[in-house]
């Protein structure tokens, strides 16, 4: 099947220019693909030329505004029916593409996508769920920040869905779900967590308990859930954590003649332990919950994290992770009598 | 001024090993601190004679009871009266010494001070604050755990303490204070959020405004202010971030004799790396707003990093960091006509 990718090629910090980029990198390894650019014809064709792109290996769909970053999502929605993210999401709604991949707005993506493409029943809210590397394979943790309060419904949700996912993309059987909380023991956390973690266990296949933060990188669980705020703050620490230590390492490296030296003969190993962490593999986060597929890479990434992104794009798609999601979910909803 | 140090024997993971070898680790460097160890005679006997250290040394105050690690902090309080825990914050209470260390359940000891000491006048919980490194110096976060739940009047009373607290240990004259959310935007974040953002304006004297996850390790602000649930999580997820990458380091440099050799070249950058980000030296955190001093260290913390706890101890009592608190929360007290 090919799979047929719709890409807002003017959201991002350095967008178009990363996503028509990106796109070149991802085509190489998708030959069978076919992509979408969506945006401003003008500035698009401008990057095509640029990179010598032949006249066919590209659809471009016009879309005449932009959805600022700092942009108001509601906004956005009312006042920009015409935008590169907008006339994306009706591309997946008609069918005309499989999946919409964004580095844009988060806020606006969510409320655009779930405006036009409406969640899939049963589930009140979409979530953004991310694979994180661990110790020992990927965790994949939601939600990441779509919503900032949850009931413990919500929760439910998210782990229903973050199960279905990772048994998809992880090929298990019976990933192992984690509630995030402050401490293995049941009496942790607030209300909300603590009713969640109560109902997680009729409900899901195989679930843990309790997670703490360190258990997302050292293996804890297959999935960690949490509501979007903890899981914003969460990431974004590990993110700062990560840059912090890379630079103290190239600090201590360059420190004395005596450590360049060690440093040159260190390369290799430097080169493979920096080409494991490298962030942007994990770049691409799917909105979990809509009738549709749409893919968030981070606003910031360059041409080959937002390849990444057009890669877990494709193979949600190829997967039909989002028809699982579905009818996991239709089975549970009807199985609760709702 | 001879500081006189209470240190809970019986708390830790590996209690009362590591409180007494970190005790005699932190006597080295303090001849002049006093140093008491509350609990077991017989099992800080025994420690100490392993050790062979002087009989004058560690004066021992007698407590019959220890709090188990998971016990419920409520039941600890009600039957627990001659709990180490309680016996030393009996001693900080009556002036016998000047601070207490422990290394025990966070939740009983956060109960058990509050009981004993009380709050200051003007604040409602304690919280519980810990310097972090950042790319250029320290930052200061609290909440760490205390509190699941706070208002945004919790969280303003977290943010005055943090700034007199980060004014005097890291002798800044107006420490920015950030608050922790997920976005730089105003409108970002849960109500609570919202709310104490907009009082942070007015009752800070250098508010910079929302920060991210990231902004506590590369700088942003000098103090974060966050609920418990938050900081706890941010904390955890960053050490096992930092454990997953320093074992993929390990990994690494193991891969090949190419890769080994180049260890043994790299030696001197690596040690230098691994003694900066070595987390054990920023063990100890202060629980802020109690009418005296009282430090927590690690549940898992070894006698290097328990001894890092017992200096936090001996600096905030000399710096007398809850006096400055005590003041400067009296005075907008009064000013707010409370």
């Amino acid at each position: 099947m090919a799979v047929t990718v719709a890409l807002d090629a003017m959201g991002g910090d350095h967008a178009p220019q990363m996503v028509v980029e990106g796109a070149v990198r991802s085509r190489n390894l998708n030959p069978d693909a076919n992509y979408i650019l969506v945006g401003r014809e003008d500035r698009i064709r401008e990057q095509l030329e640029r990179l010598r792109v032949p006249e066919d290996a590209f659809r471009i769909q016009p879309a005449t505004q932009v959805v600022g970053m700092a942009e108001k999502p509601s906004v956005a929605l009312r006042t920009k029916k015409d935008s590169s993210l907008r006339v994306g999401a009706n591309l997946v709604k008609s069918g005309a593409a499989d999946v919409l991949v964004s580095a844009g707005n988060t806020g606006a993506l969510m409320a655009t996508a779930k405006f036009v493409l409406k969640t899939l029943p049963g589930i009140d809210r979409p979530a953004i769920a991310s694979l994180l590397p661990n110790v020992s394979g990927q965790t994949l943790m939601l939600d990441l920040g779509a919503n900032v309060d949850c009931t413990a419904e919500h929760l439910c949700q998210f782990a229903l869905m973050g199960e279905v996912y990772a048994a998809s993309v992880l090929h298990l059987k019976h990933p192992r779900v984690g509630l995030l909380n402050i401490g293995q023991e049941e009496m942790k956390g607030n209300e909300v967590v603590r009713e969640a973690g109560e109902r997680f266990r009729d409900i899901l296949s195989n679930y843990v308990g309790n997670v703490e933060g360190t258990d997302i990188f050292l293996g804890g669980a297959d999935v960690v859930v949490c509501d979007g705020f903890v899981g914003n703050v969460s990431l974004k620490s590990t993110e700062g954590v990560a840059q912090m230590l890379t630079r103290f390492l190239r600090e201590a490296f360059n420190h004395s003649l005596l450590t360049r030296l060690g440093y040159l003969v260190a390369r290799p190993a430097l080169k493979r332990f920096r080409a494991r962490v490298d962030h942007r593999k994990y770049n691409g986060a799917m909105l979990l919950g809509l009738n549709g597929v749409v893919v968030k890479s981070h606003g910031s990434a360059d041409a080959f994290a937002y390849s990444h992104a057009i890669q877990v794009a494709i193979e949600l798609v190829a997967n039909r992770v989002n028809d699982k999601i579905r009818s996991e979910v239709a089975k549970i909803h009807g199985a609760r009598g709702v």
